[in-house]
């Protein structure tokens, strides 16, 4: 059954996580869509290790995921903020989805801590799968995968 | 600027990744969706060392997401297949976010290896965020979180 291109070298989804898949990585772009920018709010709202994000944004930033963004405070030196990119942009629907499975089943009892809603009804946010025609999948079982 | 609900141990993301984040451990939830359900085809398709396969599918048991379902080829030992639980089928908005990013940024130039269409009319299938009344959303700017 082994078919090559499964390997993890060649698969979209063994890349992504190989990117982003590490957890600090992952909460440093939640604080990102948060709108956190600047290095030591992140440290705070995450807990991460100083050395252990300066990498990870450092990655982020190679990889074109972030932007770095000169700023000065009055009387300090110059620092950079980092911001998303485009591309870090397409990465919401992977933060909600691992975000909304873990508001369902790793919850404690009194609920999820955050909930997303939609800013134009407040309505809440789930991801839903759908394809290019408009109609929503409401399981894997409607998915066919096309091999190349 | 902390807020202690964003620390990780509450985060729902980082509970998320916590159990399934793993690189490997991803590689055998897809194989799980591909509906291969046997050791030696999963250790196959995904390269996981063999140790490291069994230690990743008895945390995904005793979580909840796969269960063992026994089996047994004639002249053979019996054995144990693992099955998707409905907890395990709600992990594929993620898995498709995360191959979707992947092809659209980290595929080679001659494109994806695999294509989800909708079996039902043969489009490209793609995660979308969507809220309750049935608004979709382009991007996390109509997002507003509420914090509890």
């Amino acid at each position: 059954m082994t078919q090559p291109h499964y390997l993890p070298e060649d698969c979209s989804i063994a890349r992504t996580l190989g990117l982003v898949g590490e957890r600090w990585t992952m909460l440093v772009l939640r604080e990102a869509f948060r709108g956190v920018r600047r290095f030591d709010d992140i440290r705070a709202n995450t807990g991460a290790p100083r050395q252990v994000l300066s990498a990870r944004l450092s990655v982020l930033v190679e990889h074109g995921v972030l932007r770095r963004e000169p700023y000065q405070v009055l009387g300090q030196r110059a620092r950079h903020e980092y911001r998303l990119t485009r591309k870090g942009m397409d990465l919401y629907p992977v933060l909600v989805s691992l975000m909304r499975w873990g508001d369902r089943y790793l919850a404690d009892s009194d609920g999820p801590p955050v909930e997303l809603t939609h800013a134009g009804c407040g309505a809440p946010v789930d991801v839903t799968l759908r394809c290019a025609d408009g109609h929503l999948l409401d399981s894997a079982r409607e998915v066919r995968p096309v091999e190349r």
